[in-house]
């Protein structure tokens, strides 16, 4: 039998932040804002930097201080043309799209036999070699999971499987898109080639398509696909992040860093990824600045370039390294609801969780006790100290979407929107005002 | 209060042969084959000739008498490159396909201010010549429906829309995707210009493309768009009909004829529409087949070209005129259950269509008294003659995928697929060996 938990208090201030934030309608207004006026918007593109003018703009006429772009340079692929097609024995198109870094394929595409791998490690144990020619076909299935750990088992086959395949020879690899849905829309995301290694042509296809290939394969028999990726790198270009702050009363108590990321894949329109992250965290912290004064700095960051390599996050972490950061959290899992919580606060700082877990309890969050995760664009403040707060949205739905064109407005739910609002705006009220030193290293300041 | 209703007898030959379909194979089977091992199939195409030649080798391996191909030429339409784009003031891409006998714009596409109706009727209204240089755009939205009603409602935003628009003067015309939706995949499908009218490119947008765009027009000022459509009419190519026959004991009773449409759109793999048509229809007359002698010839007709024009159909009336078809139904609305069976038995004929309702009954199909449609394949045999049954299917999900990529075999369900084998052998069943005279005005042969 468990234990009857803790009771804990909550600041009947913290509450009524929670409970307005339940009719919250900033952060509709900010996405809709953003899928409508900006759009699809990759790192480095000229569309990211609308969406950094649009920032600039919005965050300001809400009233933050200090509202600027920090900007940094970054290596830039871009996608062309791509098609697929099986030529034999059965032809018909396929619904790919090249993954990031992929490498190109000639001009005219190429055609070869396709060899098939039911799972990442089925692909690592192939000979040495003998792909030489081939085209290697990765089709991993991904189930859905609330805490989207299904992402980092089944994703193994894009985040690696390029550079297995180009070391065993590989003309090129298809893989079945990392996505739990059924649908023709395929899911792109970067792949990463270590030095030494030459990128091959490498994409994605559709879970229908890869699942449509693979009744093909089970017919036996050759199967011969044509492959054309007109992808390259492009060298350098520019990309920047939003800064934007609430100043809070005693600058010694440190800033509490939130945000998510602005730029997104080319496909959709970036709502849920991360455009729910940026109007979720936007519209909490302007619920903390309307609320009269706090004890800690909150800034928010809309990051750019989370995509292709967390440039973002490491550009804010190198150029603000002489600040103090006592919390980073990162809103960067779509729009439903927050379902669990987890922090890195410990010995004089462990209440502050309590407080958070008791606090977010109406909301039907859950306390949890594993490692924080952080989130690409916080991982480097994380890493210099601060402590890290999850408020883990719900992932059952995400990686339906996830890098598609189905990425799009209609994918948000407004009332799991409001209630990630609440969540966050819960989280400042708490950490912002806490008596508590909060600081690197479990509380020194 | 409702009468009680009469209490019908149902054949235990008609009802073994309906629960021993539930249990069916061969219709997954068939549109699993057609669908992986053809793929798409649009009229007139090297594919649908595939997908001929794979029919014969596989109704003839099947065991049906008379399996044969006749052909047909037809005017054939063909899709080229296809893009669309918002250009100002919140340039970002559109998904849209471009709509069956659609015009092409130059090669270079052409750029102008869109014109927003939010239903075709508000387009009717517009004034004559008011579109001159302008992009008409169509928004309504289609609610599902189980009858599929609203697809003619929704519908002649498509099917009159872009001629409506040619007339006013219109560059163009977009019209948001007739389907029930919110997804990415745009609804291809035919419209039609009358004779006079020069088409002029019409395409739609997907559901969620639509959406965007109208948010766009609500925010005041000019919507400027680019369009290029490299879409032509390529003159006349050869289609065909499929045809296999279970013979009958008795010739002088006529033909009952019983298919679906072997072409489909090139999106997806034209698995709802209608290789489960095409496979439900042939397992069912499988059934027949090898249940023993029957009075009446059940014929199946795979159809060509219903989806551009309904050649096929009209091919099929004309070679086979000659002949007494008494019964004419097509299986064409998906792959979900049968909800509601409809016929045209009346006078002597009538009790047929009661002892079919009684049988039907334990699948949960209900009796209707509305008109009987029969479909495109059907309808010049209908109109010679033949007693038309409609086996409805739900149409609540159909229009979420029809004519686009998702059309694919994972939106088959296969429970449901093997519900409509068994309603489909249950009608054979019950009209191949009706002893009443089946025929023409009401049965009098």
């Amino acid at each position: 039998m468990r234990a009857a938990p803790a009771v804990v208090a909550v600041d009947p201030r913290v509450a009524a932040l929670r409970d307005a934030a339940l009719n919250d309608t900033l952060a509709w207004d900010l996405v809709e804002g953003l899928t409508t006026e900006i759009g699809p918007r990759m790192d480095g593109s000229a569309a990211e930097a609308r969406a950094r003018d649009w920032a600039v703009a919005r965050l300001t006429a809400l009233g933050f201080r200090n509202v600027h772009v920090e900007a940094y340079d970054l290596p830039v692929w871009t996608r062309g043309a791509e098609s697929a097609a099986v030529i034999s024995p059965y032809p018909q198109p396929l619904r790919i799209v090249g993954l990031g870094n992929s490498g190109a394929t000639p001009p005219q595409g190429l055609t070869a036999p396709i060899v098939f791998f039911a799972s990442y490690a089925d692909l690592a144990e192939a000979p040495q070699a003998s792909l030489k020619g081939k085209i290697a076909f990765v089709s991993n299935a991904m189930q859905p999971t609330q805490d989207g750990s299904s992402y980092g088992s089944a994703g193994a086959a894009r985040f690696v499987g390029p550079a297995m395949a180009a070391a065993k020879g590989a003309a090129a690899i298809l893989i079945r898109s990392i996505g739990t849905d059924h649908g023709r829309g395929p899911h792109a995301g970067v792949t990463n080639f270590p030095q030494g290694v030459t990128p091959i042509p490498a994409a994605a296809l559709s879970v229908a398509d890869a699942e449509n290939l693979e009744r093909m394969v089970k017919r036996g028999g050759e199967v011969r696909v044509h492959l054309l990726l007109d992808d390259h790198q492009i060298g350098q270009r520019r990309s920047g992040n939003v800064v934007a702050d609430v100043p809070g009363t005693d600058p010694a108590a440190g800033i509490v860093l939130i945000g998510g990321h602005l730029d997104s894949w080319d496909l959709g329109t970036g709502a849920i990824d991360d455009g729910a992250g940026v109007a979720i965290t936007a519209a909490a912290a302007k619920r903390l600045l309307d609320s009269g004064a706090h004890r800690r700095t909150v800034r928010l960051v809309w990051f750019g370039d989370e995509e292709t390599g967390g440039y973002g996050g490491e550009a804010y972490a190198r150029a603000h390294r002489g600040e103090l950061h006592v919390v980073a959290a990162e809103s960067d899992f779509g729009a439903d609801r927050v379902w669990r919580v987890q922090t890195g606060f410990t010995g004089a700082a462990a209440p502050v969780g309590d407080r958070l877990a008791a606090a977010l309890a109406p909301l039907g969050v859950v306390p949890g006790a594993g490692a924080v995760h952080g989130g690409t664009d916080v991982e480097p403040t994380i890493a210099a100290g601060a402590t890290g707060v999850d408020l883990n949205q719900s992932g059952l739905r995400y990686f339906d979407w996830h890098h598609t064109p189905e990425d799009t407005l209609d994918r948000i739910d407004p009332e799991q929107l409001r209630q990630n609002v609440a969540a966050w705006t819960t989280m400042l009220a708490v950490v912002a005002d806490a008596p508590e030193p909060l600081a690197p290293a479990g509380g020194t300041h």
